[in-house]
């Protein structure tokens, strides 16, 4: 918790009156010139538009509508890119916007000399070529994947003044489209002893993974569709993991081998990363499932309030790797009053829900919250409680309350509560 | 219904046999290669892979899913585009392969200079800009949509030869988010008298339709994103209209005007187009929705069975322009037999729904189709059921079962029934 300002002092005395959601209001007409009606015609409908393309691209206009590349100077294929949540809307990520993590960059894979190998403790070891691969029953399934260091700014001691998607947009939400990898597993048949997975990329990290037998006979997927067509290359092309609610890194791209073993490998990627020093001195491993989330998208960091004052309407994603999002509720007066947003169907399992509420800002310095709770009853922390628990080491799974502060000048910051 | 050739003569002594659906059989195992398991490093695993991307794009070995442009020669934006459905999977169309019907072009519109203007039997007639819009409240809605003359070629005489999505694909399913239209018409208030709505587009055809009043009030959405992102140029970017079920042209695409008046105003397209000459004389007029249909992707023509005899994914997509899907049947000879397939969920109200069932396939000439039911009831007719009530002079709203005539070599070709 940072020092309060001055506007924070004369906030947390206001925040007692409350009432921003608790009347009914009208939406205000916000036509943009009442009086002078747009009859003239527009430029380009005096003379013939583009012609048909074979693979659309989006409006020059929204060429600021990108993912925030992160990567490290000295190796260009290892970080980061954001998706921009604050620019999005639906629930559905486009392809083009996915997020991405690459430990050695992406590997440009000919699908007809890609092989995906089963083996270990099995009956019968084997490979498949994705044209066999093809001709398998497939499933759809809707689901987010998240990094497990999305979000990791907040372990920091000051707040990043990032926008929503570039400090939480390690999250995306697709249509998945494989083959469920029991089927498989089947086919190669599992010895009683079995019970974990090391899974292995084709990429040139070699990046390799455990995963408990378990979850891959459940639920996990074999993909090689997103969104109705096959997997962007840096999304896994030709085949990738899908494990619904899991940790993103272990949603495995370029898949080339499942390995059946009897314990997990201990492999850089569960050790060196994506495990985290606990404030007993103990090591916080295999944290598989990522715990329910939610963030406002807009208003946030990066946007204006233009009236003051004026009706806004707040709208977010929630998401929680349990379950189903059960509730979102929003406060704007930094968590000591709360509002329950409206959630907007189909709410499906393990994949992003957008919630929504109008909201009347008076002028005031305020600051908006979300807070999700899960099918399972499990709330979506606030950043002290968080902390408290796992200490100030953290790197992975934040997943704490997220503040934007609104100044009287309509202006939106980053603050860690109030 | 064309003439049976040997194989189909053979094929109609059969039938009576049925049986590939009827009993329960394994599916084999299509592993690659069972004996020379892949422990060899591929070479992209040898040197770091690409950096990341802004937005990014399918990989170039998927350089043949394309939309097919069927355009005409001397008007280079007047046509269609069609969406490969069957190299797709799942239910959504990515925004790159959404279907394309334009009458003079794309127009290259600069957001900020376009204007909605509402008029016509209203209290106040009001010009909308963008950045108002953009703060209303939105809601999302995936559902496909589909243009009238969508599988036109089915009233020719002679069965086409296309691909599945290039004789089928001017449908396509997005998620579409926007403004409930209700909520503008309700601030600039509706005049009784007001029963139809003149929209009209910015495009250089200055494209306008008639829409009865009571749809834009229902479930209609004036749609700025499509997939999560701002909707594309060849869909309307920055804004169109959405009206769940209804034929293509009705969503009229960059949306410029809505003139609310008491009866339709008789537009070129709801006239000269878009309107068919019934046997009996009378004009097919403002057939507002599209009837169920559905559709074998996989196998389909262009395709190969390799195994012979052998197990077969049969894969496909089903709408309705009335709500939900409720059933849909394959049958592998011709119509003579039939079994349910099944529906992957989440079965959603006016949008694509995959189905699939296994086939085992005994190396004869036989004839695949699907025929989709809805929630109210309604079958999808044979093309002889559809040709007896609407005539030879067709152009819109073709639904009919579509077969696909396998032969004892494994090539897949487009037939007429048996």
């Amino acid at each position: 918790m940072t020092k309060p300002t001055d506007s924070r002092r004369q906030f947390l005395q206001k925040v007692a009156l409350g009432g921003a959601f608790a009347g009914t209001f009208s939406l205000p007409v916000w036509a943009a010139d009442k009086s002078n009606l747009a009859y003239d015609l527009p430029k380009w409908m005096t003379k013939p538009g583009k012609g048909f393309s074979n693979y659309g691209q989006p409006s020059p206009h929204e060429k600021e509508v990108i993912r925030w590349i992160s990567a490290n100077p000295d190796a260009q294929g290892n970080g980061v890119s954001w998706t921009p949540l604050h620019d999005l809307q639906g629930t559905i990520t486009p392809n083009g916007l996915h997020y991405e993590r690459h430990h050695n960059g992406v590997p440009q894979i000919d699908p007809t000399q890609h092989l995906l190998l089963i083996d270990g403790l099995v009956d019968k070891p084997l490979s498949f070529d994705v044209a066999s691969l093809l001709r398998y029953p497939m499933i759809s399934r809707t689901c987010f994947i998240e990094c497990g260091g999305n979000s990791n700014s907040g372990w920091r001691s000051n707040p990043i003044q990032s926008k929503a998607g570039y400090a939480h947009g390690l999250v995306s939400n697709a249509e998945w489209t494989g083959i469920p990898l029991k089927l498989l597993l089947q086919e190669v048949g599992i010895k009683a002893e079995a019970k974990w997975v090391i899974a292995e990329a084709a990429d040139a990290a070699a990046l390799n993974i455990s995963i408990p037998l378990e979850k891959l006979l459940d639920d996990a997927i074999l993909a090689l569709y997103q969104n109705g067509e096959r997997l962007r290359p840096e999304n896994g092309y030709p085949m990738r993991l899908v494990l619904p609610g899991w940790e993103g890194i272990l949603n495995v791209k370029w898949l080339r081998q499942l390995r059946l073993t009897n314990e997990p490998a201990m492999t850089r990627d569960e050790t060196s990363q994506y495990t985290e020093l606990m404030p007993d001195g103990t090591a916080r491993q295999f944290t598989f499932i990522m715990e329910a989330k939610s963030l406002i998208t807009s208003p946030s960091l990066g946007m204006m309030l233009p009236d003051n004052p004026g009706t806004y309407q707040i709208s977010g994603l929630a998401w929680s790797g349990r379950g189903k999002i059960a509730r979102v509720e929003i406060s704007a007066d930094g968590g000591e009053t709360w509002a329950d947003a409206e959630l907007h169907s189909p709410i499906l399992d393990r994949a992003f829900t957008r919630f929504s509420l109008p909201w009347h800002w008076q002028g005031d310095y305020s600051v908006l919250q979300s807070r999700a709770t899960d099918e399972t009853g499990y709330v979506q922390p606030t950043r002290d409680a968080l902390v408290q628990q796992r200490g100030q080491h953290g790197f992975f799974h934040y997943n704490a309350i997220v503040s934007w502060e609104i100044t009287e000048q309509g202006d939106i910051n980053h603050v860690y509560g109030i």
